[in-house]
């Protein structure tokens, strides 16, 4: 594409780096900041280097925080001896919406990935690992997804756990709440079979 | 949503006012710009601000333009007597691109459109007009988008310039090079009979 104006140039480029976004979209994203007021790009841009300049990760469960413990890790009416195991704030936040957990998190900041170059070192392994050895907790939670990426994870953490006396369980996988059978792959069919609990239990809330 | 972070939940607050982006895109954007070295959001933060505060409209056909004069206005080799009327900096792109182009344009920053409360007053009509009586201009070339908004704008514009001698056109409307007759609709190949041209004609370029 040829600008007229180096200014507005840059700007699209600069757009046009975030996922998804290409030069077109970048380009009706920036025109339509120029129709708005002023203020809107200034508090866009002043709201983004903020967030980039003071953002803290909770010292405790590696979650993004705005202070050096996390609301969750701070609350003391939360179990803190289960641990449930998630890949980003995104995890931590659609459990949450569901209401059913009471313990803390853990959040590894990614999943391992050699394809992307992304090793163990580079999430926050350690430091679970020295939790676990410092008996501070009881039970982990695996609810990584379930691609290869998230199981080779669960599969390392497990790997590291061997020889301490900690419990171990990842979430059911399974049909989903309303679907039909009919329409499901085999894979999670068949695992909602092996898996299966017994009905008595199915009827709590 | 419920975010653990007030920095976050401002970032993507900002971030989700753009058009055709919601909270969960927001969200994605924001998380990546986190993963991201700091540079990259202090670059991003920068030109929007700089393009917001810096940019100039050319002053003679109101196209975005990082000087007083656009390269376009300011190129002595282009006709200043045919111009080509457009909603914004991309169709100016558009029509660029295809290099058949050698006249000016005038840029009129939207078409009217009383139900977004756009009025011919929020556009830059009257400068147009001005020009055409100030004798400056031969051609005026129709080419807004063939809307409802479109065409009033280009009726509200003709009847401005009744009684003045300028030679009127609006770009051709058919069937696109390529396409096939049976999947085109009524209207655009009805046009495209009525307004059929000489075949020799149709043999340039």
């Amino acid at each position: 594409m040829d600008f007229s104006s180096k200014l507005l140039e840059q700007a699209v480029d600069e757009m046009s780096q975030l996922p998804g976004i290409g030069k077109r979209t970048a380009l009706r994203l920036v025109l339509h900041l120029l129709k708005q007021p002023e203020e809107q790009t200034t508090q866009l841009s002043k709201a983004l280097l903020e967030l980039r300049q003071n953002i803290k990760l909770c010292n405790n469960c590696y979650n993004i925080s705005d202070t050096e413990l996390c609301e969750i890790c701070a609350n003391p009416s939360r179990v803190s001896e289960i641990v449930c195991v998630v890949e980003d704030i995104r995890d931590v936040m659609a459990i949450e919406n569901t209401g059913q957990y009471r313990g803390h998190y853990h959040v590894l900041g990614g999943k391992i990935s050699p394809m992307d170059g992304i090793g163990p070192s580079q999430l926050t392994i350690k430091p679970l690992i020295e939790k676990v050895q410092a008996g501070k907790i009881d039970e982990i939670i695996f609810a990584l997804s379930s691609t290869l990426e998230g199981d080779t994870t669960n599969f390392y953490i497990f790997k590291q756990l061997e020889g301490t006396a900690i419990k171990t369980s990842t979430i059911a996988r399974g049909i989903s709440v309303g679907d039909e059978l009919e329409y499901a792959d085999e894979v999670t069919l068949g695992r909602s079979i092996t898996n299966r609990i017994p009905f008595e239990n199915s009827m709590k809330s």
